[in-house]
């Protein structure tokens, strides 16, 4: 494979994380540091940003302050929920990004998100290729859920699974204080994918953690579940219930359905809510007092609770991403490969075509979780387990967390 | 001051904190080892297990474990929501606390809270001296409203305002991530004073915190709230507020409990708390995206935020109550002296009596809340700000927390 000599571009899109951040960083640093990559460019919110012209440029950036990224949660370029149309349909976008790529030559691309964002490079890179402009794409795999296809796990899912388990492991210890018994019910994210509700589930495997956990690869029941509920609270005076805010009945109805309307941008229903919906049931069947806590945005942000597992290895995901694109690579994502066994847990690189990991999603397997539908077993404890260990301790300025102040110059051609 | 030598009895009442384990493990260490005192026990959830003839007998626990309460968040030996009555109306009670505390020749009585728990500690001393029982009584301070009279703050504070404000700032990272634009309406816990809102505001003093931050000391003005909001989101595109659970009408009316006219498809009517109110009221006038987010239960029991500045002063406190109390101290409670000066900040104990503490609520000076009513001064970050230093780093297990089992074994005579 010859060299191609060029600019690179990196953007992030989707819904933020607390170590998309660690990707970025591993892929710029690896982008400044290479004599084949001429120029390295961030695109302000995303593939939105590309379209502006409004780039970037990161070369007149900090590296110190870059390397605190590391550090910080969200998506510090910015972020879109923008879906390219077919371009055969209408290529109009296409023929813009074309347009920009050949302005500040453009020759690799990166782009750091999940599913949606995974197609985004495979239309992209296609359209390039057809259009005969030389040019590199790489996507960087990113989702608190899990759900991406053909990797062991996905960057950004180990420290929501962290800030989950600990969170319910403290919640455990308040939410059975009193004499008096409560329920207290905790609504997780993953409208599809049960992955991080099921992370709930290591906290009760550490011996603190929520006596039910339901997530949306199985059909909820109400009645089961008020039955589950009232079963334990007499046993034990007290009920830990976690619950993916995507759980559905057996006809495929959210359980939170009657709560919005709203969509997000792809046309995803928006949910929330559903917590302090299902307290209210509990409550009217059981008489007790209830608790509904909804973790919301902080599982996807609270980077001071970050994996350091996650964080090394979503840094490699982005380093892995340039150095296969200059080697020669093109159209894939630096998946995971990962064992577990009597040596430990290791995991390495493996990179997994574009066209495979786009558009399919991973759900937990229906043996991970128990025949009742509602807990984990020791399988899916054993899988995420690894993917939780290490704390990520980041520079403080009076006990407040340092973030990254980039500079984000506009590049010019 | 003649030596008493007898058993003492610990309890924890209210809310737990992140830290009031932090003041029982300073009591407990310095009972243990105070030649004094002769046995050491733990009220199952306080004054009730004291009622119920249910103490926990401390000398049988394992000292490797104890040590671990500086890691567990919540009242690890239980708590309660009971208030004694005035013992000129009903004593029984007081006969019954007489009669356990003979049979167990307890000399030390120790009450781990906030005002009410310092009213039951003023109580049950006055009957003790009245009886001619003698029984030294001390209070432990403990609430994360940080509203006890007379101490420069209360433990357990400062724990929950370093989790509010480190989530506010990665919030505020998360909550701009997009083009498009978002309020989002962080609630949070105090239903009389701002302190833990106005904590808030060193966010937005460390340069990522709510533009906009609403305590109970001012009226609130549903009108202004939303110009103030509008304005913010013009300007900004964004907008993150942080309001107090408590914040209320001219008339004195929660906002909380107004009736709103929001109902979903069912016509049920809305469900949640203020939080969700707030964005609903915000959504309907400003047309913009917006979430509401309850910081719940987690900002009393996040102990893998705690401030180590915190938890030493909690453990001091609890540790000074013991060894004031064997030195012949009574009706105490051990509060904070503190000074903020360019030698930085300092902290010690001042023991402060008993009637003067209970019942007595301290709220954010108006002097400290800006004109606008809108946000914190910088008097209330140069007073908050040294007391969320430090992190209290415990003990991991498979990068989860590894909290205090105790063994709670039911104490004989």
């Amino acid at each position: 494979m010859s060299e191609l000599k060029g600019a690179c571009v990196i953007g992030q899109s989707g819904g933020p994380t607390s170590v998309i951040n660690s990707s970025v960083l591993g892929a710029l640093e690896a982008a400044l540091d290479n004599p084949s990559i001429t120029r390295v460019f961030g695109m302000a919110h995303g593939i939105k940003g590309l379209l502006n012209d409004d780039l970037y440029d990161i070369d007149k950036e900090d590296r110190d302050e870059l390397a605190l990224l590391r550090y910080t949660p969200s998506s510090a370029l910015g972020s879109c929920r923008y879906k390219l149309a077919d371009p055969d349909v209408d290529d109009t976008d296409y023929k813009r990004i074309l347009e920009i790529f050949k302005k500040y030559d453009i020759r690799y691309f990166f782009y750091n998100g999940g599913n949606d964002s995974m197609d985004t490079c495979n239309k992209v890179s296609k359209y390039m290729m057809k259009s005969g402009y030389e040019c590199r794409v790489m996507g960087i795999p990113k989702t608190i859920d899990n759900d991406l296809f053909g990797t062991d796990h996905c960057p950004g899912f180990a420290s929501a699974a962290k800030y989950i388990a600990t969170s319910c492991m403290e919640i455990y210890q308040d939410a059975r204080v009193y004499d008096t018994g409560m329920v207290c019910i905790v609504e997780i994210m993953g409208r599809h994918a049960g992955w991080l509700a099921g992370a709930a589930g290591l906290a009760t495997a550490m011996g603190a953690g929520p006596d039910l956990v339901y997530l949306p690869e199985t059909d909820f029941d109400m009645k089961k579940f008020l039955a589950d509920v009232k079963r334990i609270y007499d046993e034990k005076g007290n009920c830990l219930v976690a619950v993916s805010e995507g759980i559905h009945y057996a006809d495929g109805s959210f359980v939170s359905e009657a709560k919005t309307s709203a969509t997000d941008g792809f046309g995803h229903a928006q949910l929330g809510g559903l917590a302090s919906m299902l307290a209210d049931t509990v409550k009217n069947e059981l008489g007790c007092k209830v608790r509904g806590i909804e973790l919301s945005l902080l599982q996807r942000c609270a980077a001071h609770c970050a994996s350091k597992t996650d964080v090394d290895e979503s840094y490699m995901s982005g380093k892995a991403a340039v150095e296969n694109a200059v080697a020669g690579k093109t159209d894939y994502m630096p998946g995971f490969k990962c064992t577990r066994d009597e040596n430990g847990y290791k995991c390495e690189i493996e990179l997994l075509p574009l066209s495979e990991v786009a558009n399919t999603e991973k759900k937990v397997p229906r043996e991970w979780i128990n025949e009742e539908g509602n807990g984990v077993t020791q399988e899916f404890v054993d899988y995420a387990l690894p993917l939780i260990n290490g704390e990520n301790v980041g520079p403080k300025v009076s006990g407040l967390p340092r973030f990254a102040n980039l500079k984000k110059i506009k590049a010019e051609a």
